[in-house]
């Protein structure tokens, strides 16, 4: 039997279902799905993502049956049109759209109108009775099919619009008249047979291959590769091509187009949104030119709307929608984003699908919808993206600080950001490489703008509405945005913007509020995020079914205060060094550093104890009950040294020093390579002192706690940077007389854990013997990613951003864990560890403990913690419920 | 049945055997085997080395059963040699000395002359006939105990002997008369008193069980423990200690005490070769404090002596030892190493063990047996340290060079080395640790010395013989050393010495030729090693035997041209950055970094390429029909930027270019960490034209060499650095892009490789995955330590000595590889790489290859070759071909 490459659906029937996603993709599964519900979709075929795998496999050659299939299956959506493809009279027109497992919105090119021609736009104009559309339509395919097929400059097409008004003295294209697009027409042609020395193709079905051929082609454009990349899509998966009749929502008052969802993809109230334009094609909605109105009454209350809803305007057309889209969120049990299109009063739905949503929309719908009994507890957990729900937990703007509001557009997603301003992605990457936080404005934003968004902490656009290119991109990136801020007018060339008065040029800094649409000038201070009823409902769903418990990394009484709020259940890394820094000891610690012998080390050390007691006194408090790993000092001594002549002065005097002896010591302190220089337990060895007084601190405020306030605590001493188990042993040894000496001036029995970071490949190696000497491990995967890639993190930039664009590493290592070598070695010291101590403790510490997919790593080879930054504990809990509940399905 | 702790030897019968070196220590071993070979030996006992182990297990308790069978066997050489220990009349004194499985000469503390007290020296004095004789035995043994069981300051008895013969007004100690050393006796005995609180012990078995737990106490002490560190000898092993009745060499004019070797061993020649001392005692030759006289008339002739030599003043106990040493040198096998003393004409052996030897007289030795007969080939084979012949392959001084000759010592190890003086070994290691060469300068070398005599490149004293301490350790290190240079006159307070008028302080620079034991003014050029005759025929052995290839890390044509002919097989690592670095192409480098765009790195790459290629050239013709290794630009880019401010205005001058433009590109380039920056294949990633040029240049000159000259090539093009697969997948492409269209335009069908250098964690960690795409697998184990460990080579001294110093790390994981850690990942990526490829080409070419035991290392995880320094490959040969022998054996 030949194999199918080509799904037919159309008029409540359908070859394929929404089961052949990875067939069909999941467009065309589910415009065969929505036939197969008895909803009006225009009839089409959709070639199978096996052609483009077998085209990319094969040279970018179709499987040799295709050609056949096709035009078997464009026969019967001629017969349910009643419309023949090529027929000069009353032609069929089609749409060609790409449709990939997953949607990538706007990564892919679409073909409108195809098979018009010389011949069939005259037929159009007289079966639509409207030379205006018939011409408009024609000179609109000229265009796309140009730019996507024939891949000449957009642009020029445009400018010649331009000279067409300019010639006519109008101002906008709604004032051409039929004969000015005829005339375009003609324009267009000459210019395309200037450019590629053919004539624009006439018959319909070279149209139509060449469509094809395309969309197949579009799927290895840049466009795409970079949204893959960011999306982690494998580019196996290929893309299928949905070619299906086309249907107008630009025929007239009677026509229209719009974008709607089932429920508020932003908040997940429970209310049919949605936006739509009359007499206009789908197009037109989400590129953001005109801006739309609202589909119903109760959408145009809630967003002070004043133009007219579909509602008002179109009342039975509306209720068929509403019967429509309940049927289908009935269906799929899940919100819904659809497409439709009115053709003289006739709905036709042009797509369903999941619909994006806001990690605040995404936790409401999926609570409602269990509760509703439309789902159950474990798929509710399943349907919120543990990567999205970090935006939840992020600050927004303090309610009490002040704000200077500059304008207002569309809320597209919600959260706070500050930055400066950028103007363009490319500048968005290169201010954000040095560290700087930027926000992106543009007119509207285009799949080119994807890289740039990525990096921006906010989007701010001109153009557009709630379903725009920016709206929908960033609510999927999680990242604040504004669109149509209507009154905000771009000066790319000078690199400035003003807006409603106020003069902003590239690097000032501007604060959005993407949850009110605010404009701010300035940076406005922020405050916690307030969790909805929902998420904490959510949560204790997922404590149900979560294995691995998750702490938090704090190194302050206020960060252990949030973490314990999100529900962190203990500190899996307390930096101590990050106390060293405080204003009120760092000249005990610059004194110890400047000490000529040991005796003036601990003279300086002195001082410092009854402040790292002090700190560590609150932080035992706040965790009351939980487990608390401190590590002693790690970075390089020259850290805390300054390092301007300036501050080297300064320093001096406040010291009461010779700045010469500040300057020698930074100089017999300099290192080539810090990262892999005296650090870690190598001070601790060298300088057994500084453990020694740290210990004391630890155990000191360990025993007044237990002793005088009836606490339970097990501090958990961590010793850094081990590469041999001879510098456990031996810094264990230093470590645990302290602990027995101050256990014993107490009079108190504690019980303590000595272990070790796992941060060096030799130690993930050797972590049999490593094991000897540690009551727990943790694993610190950022210096350990470092280690093993041979990356400074520090350095990385100069080649990571190149090793992205091109592939060579699917992800940033130092976002998500690179399982292949540096998770091979967490796995690998984890089983060795445990070889030594079948229930040695072992845990993760690094920024990878707050990331989705490094956590579902983690509980796959049965760590038994991820300890992350405070913001990022819900993050870990959902994603460890997730390794559960994805495990089991 | 109990155990036994105590073994007696004595009179022709012993309980032990040569076979139980393990149990009785070296010392302790031969003593029982000379017995049973019926060789005069004082009778006496040794104490196991479990009986240490034991100790040390518990507390410092011995077993119960020790003082009984110590007891006995007291009994037994009381009854032998007639006399009874703490006998008023005619006592027994016995010697106290350590004796560990492996010589560790100096090392181990040695009591002599125990068991006189107030009452026995009296017995001795009147058997003996000499009342001087008795009571300078007596201060002896009281100094000795003193220093070593009960840890008193040395010098303060040095300081009354000095007060008495400055009130008796004389200058030597043999000066001093009987009543003299009476009075001193009392004087210690009042110090002892003074500094301890008790009396010095009169009970001689209070005495023994001093000196016996000092003994095993000082198998622990700080020296001990630093040369075992050295000499990687395990601490569980311990040390034995031989108890024997003591002979005396001072007894008058017809006693003597030498030191003697059954062949020469620094030349290796077949003459009996040893020096002595008449009336004195054995540690009087060793420290070097008298000039010793030479043993025959053959060994005075050839060193021109002008002292009589034994076979002259004492020829009937001259022909006893001739015998006696051709018995040891037959029944051993090996060149003996015997200590000897004479009382009263009666000649007794003190000790036989394999005898220390230079390089050139191990191979002599060796070679030389072989064709005795004696031993066979590949016993001969394995007599040869690999670690040692280093010596033999170093440059010696340019005998045309001119030489400004300011003394003579003696030839104590040879070779040549010039260096910066110092006078301490604190300030050899402070020196050495900045980088400088040095020689240490000493009165006399003692083992607190070594850990300094280890980093100078040579070492020179004013006193001493050939077995002087210097001489013995420095023979064993394999560094040139010159002793018993009497006109040397050391003024260490000023640090400075004078030598025959020239006048040298700390850091001037001079140089010493340890095979003729001249001490030359300033630095002096110096030529390849001349090897003999029996070192290349030992070397012919050693190829039959070893699997292992050996290929050299060589860049230029001239170390092609030393490996060669030291037997390299190959080039395993030819570095492309150091021809980067020459006078006349380092400007065309520069430009290429401050090139602005691709084209003005061309434009200056295009600069490099026919320079790059004449190397290649002449690279591949040295190396004509074996493989040539070559790494593509491996180091980052800032290095061959100026650094200095004074360098930056000259370049800046010479490319004719603003100063600032080279300011800036620092900085752009500027990292913080280096070792993990943008190089090795990054590099290429980045700047792909870089690779582009070196793969043109490597393949114009292999396609010449083949097209023009009818060579035989097969260039192998290794990528750096890579840690994923996707690097060497990408690199490989490009290269190879390069590669075909070479063969075309020289229209010649080449074989080449293009592989990777495993020098990053991961890389080992995914080998298998980077397999696919490599021909060849080089381990370059320097970066690889680096990373595995998390140390850079750069700043590991602040904390590398301390690791070495308190054992934390067995030895300098960049000298010897870490088996343990580094050497899992070699083994595993390997491994890996094989289940890939089965037949995948697989070396090594960090410092390692050199390294003997890395190199047997390498052998037994079947590596194909090693590749090392030209200097280093016949070491590598050599430890090749032991690998497969101790393996077999």
């Amino acid at each position: 039997m030949t194999q199918q490459w080509v799904y037919f659906f159309g008029n409540g029937q359908a070859d394929g279902n929404s089961q052949l996603k990875n067939l069909l993709g999941g467009k065309g599964a589910n415009l065969a799905e929505m036939n197969r519900l008895g909803i009006p979709v225009p009839p089409g075929f959709t070639i199978t993502t096996e052609v483009c795998t077998a085209y990319y496999r094969n040279q970018s050659q179709y499987p040799e049956e295709l050609k056949k299939q096709v035009q078997e299956k464009l026969d019967q959506v001629s017969t349910t049109m009643s419309r023949r493809f090529g027929d000069p009279e009353n032609p069929l027109l089609l749409s060609v759209r790409s449709g990939a497992r997953i949607s990538m919105p706007g990564m892919m090119d679409t073909v409108l109108n195809l098979g018009l021609n010389d011949t069939t736009v005259k037929g159009l104009s007289s079966s639509s009775g409207d030379d205006r559309f018939a011409y408009d339509s024609y000179r609109r395919f000229i265009q796309m099919y140009s730019d996507v097929v024939l891949d000449l400059d957009r642009s020029h097409f445009e400018h010649l619009i331009e000279e067409k008004k300019a010639a006519r003295e109008v101002r906008l294209d709604t004032e051409l008249k039929a004969e000015d697009w005829q005339d375009l027409v003609e324009s267009f042609k000459a210019y395309v047979k200037k450019m590629t020395g053919k004539d624009f193709p006439q018959d319909p079905h070279e149209q139509l291959w060449g469509a094809i051929g395309a969309v197949f082609q579009s799927w290895m454009n840049k466009r795409a590769i970079e949204y893959r990349r960011i999306n982690q899509i494998p580019e196996e998966w290929g893309t299928a091509v949905n070619v299906q009749a086309m249907v107008f929502g630009n025929m007239g008052e009677d026509c229209a187009t719009g974008v709607a969802f089932t429920r508020d993809p932003s908040t997940g109230e429970k209310i049919f949104y949605g936006e739509f334009l009359v007499n206009a094609q789908g197009e037109d909605v989400v590129a953001g030119i005109r801006t739309p109105q609202p589909i119903n009454l109760r959408v145009k209350e809630r967003d002070q709307s004043s133009l007219p809803s579909m509602e008002e305007v179109m009342p039975p057309c509306y209720q068929e929608l509403v019967n429509i889209y309940q049927k289908l969120e009935a269906h799929y049990q899940d919100m819904q984003d659809i497409e439709f299109t009115i053709e003289k009063d006739k709905v036709w739905l042009l797509q369903t699908r999941n619909g994006k949503r806001t990690a605040q929309a995404a936790v409401k719908i999926a609570v409602d919808m269990a509760k509703e009994g439309v789902i159950d507890k474990k798929t509710a957990v399943l349907r919120v993206d543990p990567a999205q729900i970090d935006q939840l937990l992020h600050p927004s703007l303090d309610p009490k600080a002040e704000k200077n509001l500059m304008g207002k557009g569309l809320p597209a997603s919600p959260g706070a950001a500050s930055g400066r301003v950028v103007f363009t992605a490319e500048e968005a990457i290169e201010w954000s490489d040095q560290g700087k936080d930027v926000i992106l404005v543009r007119l509207e934003t285009s799949p080119e703008d994807i890289h740039g968004m990525h990096v921006a902490k906010g989007i701010l656009t001109a153009r557009g509405g709630m379903t725009s290119h920016a709206a929908v991109v960033a609510r999927g990136m999680g990242k604040c945005c504004i669109t149509g801020c209507e009154a905000l007018q771009i000066d790319s060339k000078n690199k400035q913007f003003s807006l409603n008065g106020h003069q902003i040029s590239q690097g000032d800094e501007i604060t959005l509020d993407g949850s009110t649409g605010e404009v701010i000038l300035g940076k406005v201070p922020t405050t916690a995020a307030k969790l909805s009823g929902e998420f904490a409902e959510l949560m204790t769903w997922v404590d149900e079914y979560r294995r691995l418990k998750v702490r938090t990394n704090a190194d302050t009484p206020e960060d252990t205060a949030v973490a314990r709020r999100f529900g962190a259940e203990g500190i899996g890394l307390c930096r101590t060094e990050h106390m060293f820094f405080e204003e009120d000891r760092i000249g005990a610690v610059r004194e110890m550093i400047l000490a000529e012998n040991i005796e003036g080390r601990k003279k300086a050390l002195a001082k410092i104890l009854p402040m790292q007691k002090g700190d560590f006194l609150e932080i035992f408090r706040e965790m009351k009950g939980f487990p608390v790993t401190i590590r002693l000092l790690d970075p390089p001594l020259h850290e805390f040294l300054p390092h301007t002549e300036e501050e080297i002065q300064q320093v001096a005097q406040k010291l009461n020093r010779n700045a010469d002896e500040i300057r020698k010591k930074l100089t017999t302190l300099n290192e080539f390579n810090p990262m892999l220089g005296h650090r870690g337990c190598r001070l601790g060895i060298t300088y057994p002192e500084i453990y020694e007084m740290q210990t004391r601190a630890i155990m000191e405020a360990a025993c007044e706690l237990v002793k005088n306030e009836g606490f339970e605590i097990i501090p958990e001493i961590m010793i850094p940077l081990v590469g041999h188990v001879n510098e456990l042993a031996l810094m264990r040894e230093t470590v645990e007389k302290v602990c027995l000496k101050i256990c014993d001036e107490f009079q108190v029995k504690l019980k303590y854990l000595i272990g070790t970071m796992i941060e060096l490949p030799r130690a993930a190696l050797t972590a049999d013997m490593v094991a000897k000497y540690a009551d727990f491990f943790s694993f610190g995967t950022n210096d350990l990613t470092q280690t093993t890639f041979g990356f400074s993190r520090d350095d990385v930039g100069k080649f990571l951003p190149v090793y992205l664009e091109k592939n060579i590493l699917p992800q940033d290592p130092f976002v998500t864990l690179d399982v292949e070598g540096v998770g091979r070695l967490v796995r690998q010291g984890t089983e060795l560890g445990r070889q030594t101590k079948a229930k040695l403790k072992v845990g993760i510490c690094g920024e990878h403990g707050g990331d989705p997919k490094s956590v579902m790593f983690c509980d796959k080879i049965d760590l038994d913690y991820v300890s992350c930054s405070p913001y990022r504990v819900p993050v870990a809990r959902l994603a460890a419920a997730h390794a559960v509940l994805k495990e089991n399905s």
